[in-house]
């Protein structure tokens, strides 16, 4: 009984890619840290079930999309900041590290264009292949500082 | 072979609960949409085993918070917004609402307390119970409009 309610729960917590990025990074060690720092423009390719969900999505907005870091170490739980040797090792619910238990990517990105479920963006850094879980609109009052 | 594949890759999508929110909000219908529309003070209490990642963590801070949203509806992909029948039904990807694919819930915070694992927040809008996935430090240039 109870082996059975732990595994229902374990399947509740599974995610589902929505799509994936389509980038010219693909490699962890050259890619910028943050968005903002120079990513190249990316597209979102979402799962073509997954429409109805875009279909509001207008060019220029901004986003904040969540992806899942499908390369990063979940085992690690403090980090030299930014990889810095030199800097004291963190923990990594105070980094940005994607070294951390849940590698959920946050990103804050531009809205270029829209072709169906395909999704051109500006200042996403994620690699190539990374899964895509979630888009959602900035929010004023909730989002800035 | 392919059967193995897909399960290893389902497996590396599954969520951990690092810990859990305790509120005094337990009604979905009470609660309020986003945490600066009135949230009770709340507790994040992480478990033990992540001490370590939350040891950097400092009193006055502000952090982003994401939780798995376990009450949502995961097969809906447009929604009144904010529960508004009068307005137009949008994709869910256009909304804030917690149904979506993965509802993963993003939640800007102020840190009040730490004592331990145990960390009291302001603004923080979940529900009793909600699974915590991840704590992250605000960046001024990424999380800014």
């Amino acid at each position: 009984m109870f082996g059975a309610v732990a595994e229902a729960d374990d399947k509740a917590m599974q995610l589902r890619p929505v799509g994936r990025v389509e980038s010219p990074l693909t490699d962890p060690a050259a890619a910028p840290k943050q968005g903002d720092e120079g990513a190249p423009e990316t597209t979102i390719a979402l799962e073509p079930g997954y429409a109805e969900a875009a279909a509001d999505l207008r060019v220029g907005e901004e986003l904040i999309v969540l992806t899942w870091l499908d390369r990063a170490d979940r085992e690690t739980l403090a980090v030299h900041p930014r990889g810095d040797l030199s800097r004291p090792r963190e923990g990594v619910f105070s980094t940005r590290s994607p070294a951390r238990p849940n590698p959920i990517g946050l990103h804050r990105v531009r809205l270029l264009a829209v072709d169906g479920t395909r999704l051109r963006v500006a200042d996403l850094e994620a690699l190539d292949g990374t899964p895509v879980l979630d888009l959602k609109p900035v929010l004023g009052g909730v989002d800035e500082r």
